[in-house]
């Protein structure tokens, strides 16, 4: 079962796909999609391109992307939650339905604790998927952690 | 040319279309896309089809839509802006481009006060088409006047 991890950010927008047999999870891909300007409707052009290579590449089973939290200044939440609107109409119509988790699920689920710094959970997705070898930056081990999230809650 | 103003809402989104010969402007058709569920992704759908109906029945020249304001709780932001990001997305799918107005560009265009009310927009619609008879709810005649506001910015 491949599931794909989307950490929606209109800078860099974190990507992972892990793939799940039984209780054997591999990462099988992850990296950003770069956002080079600063336009949103450019943005969400360069994004929907970029989920267009990923969709084509893995045959997926699964999408889950992070919810977003409101601790923005306002300009920031609008425009980052019009971009993630985007992604999921992507989504939507690239694979039909999608799941959501809240930062703090992504936490509690990876590390135990919905608290943990950033750093923690890199830790953790490193340690789950048996990598040894730094992934950075840190979108790309949310993206991971959203994807091992995801892996829990289902079976297969 | 013919101009479709969008005013986003995830209950009931208003649309219009006008048509712009020189200095005459007619009204072809306003009403709401209902949204009947309460569920983002199912909103985001509903949205989509409507705007599909609309776009396949006229050959538009121009698309406008009203911009985020921050007024709202956060939670009420976050969703309302997720579901403009995904109107974004059809949009450029479907037409390519889309031109942006704030409230304040709205009403200050049709009433000549960022600050007026919304029954004085209402009023202003009604006389700047020659209408008489009321036209409700409100988020229509703000689609109007979004439409409105964008035909005064571009010639034809």
């Amino acid at each position: 079962m491949k599931i794909l991890g989307i950490d929606p950010g209109t800078r860099n927008c974190g990507y992972a796909v892990i793939e799940k047999n039984g209780r054997e999870i591999k990462l099988l891909e992850a990296g950003l999609v770069k956002i080079k300007t600063k336009i949103l409707q450019e943005q969400i052009v360069e994004m929907c391109e970029g989920l267009e290579i990923i969709f084509k590449k893995y045959d997926l089973d699964e999408v889950a992307i992070e919810d977003m939290f409101y601790a923005f200044n306002p300009k920031t939440v609008i425009k980052l939650a019009q971009f993630r609107g985007a992604i999921s109409l992507k989504v939507l119509q690239e694979f039909g339905h999608f799941s959501e988790y809240t930062p703090l699920q992504v936490k509690q689920a990876v590390t135990g604790n919905g608290k943990a710094q950033k750093e923690q959970v890199a830790f953790m997705v490193k340690r789950l998927l048996g990598i040894k070898k730094e992934i950075k930056p840190l979108d790309i081990t949310d993206a991971i952690a959203i994807a091992l999230t995801h892996s829990q809650r289902i079976k297969g």
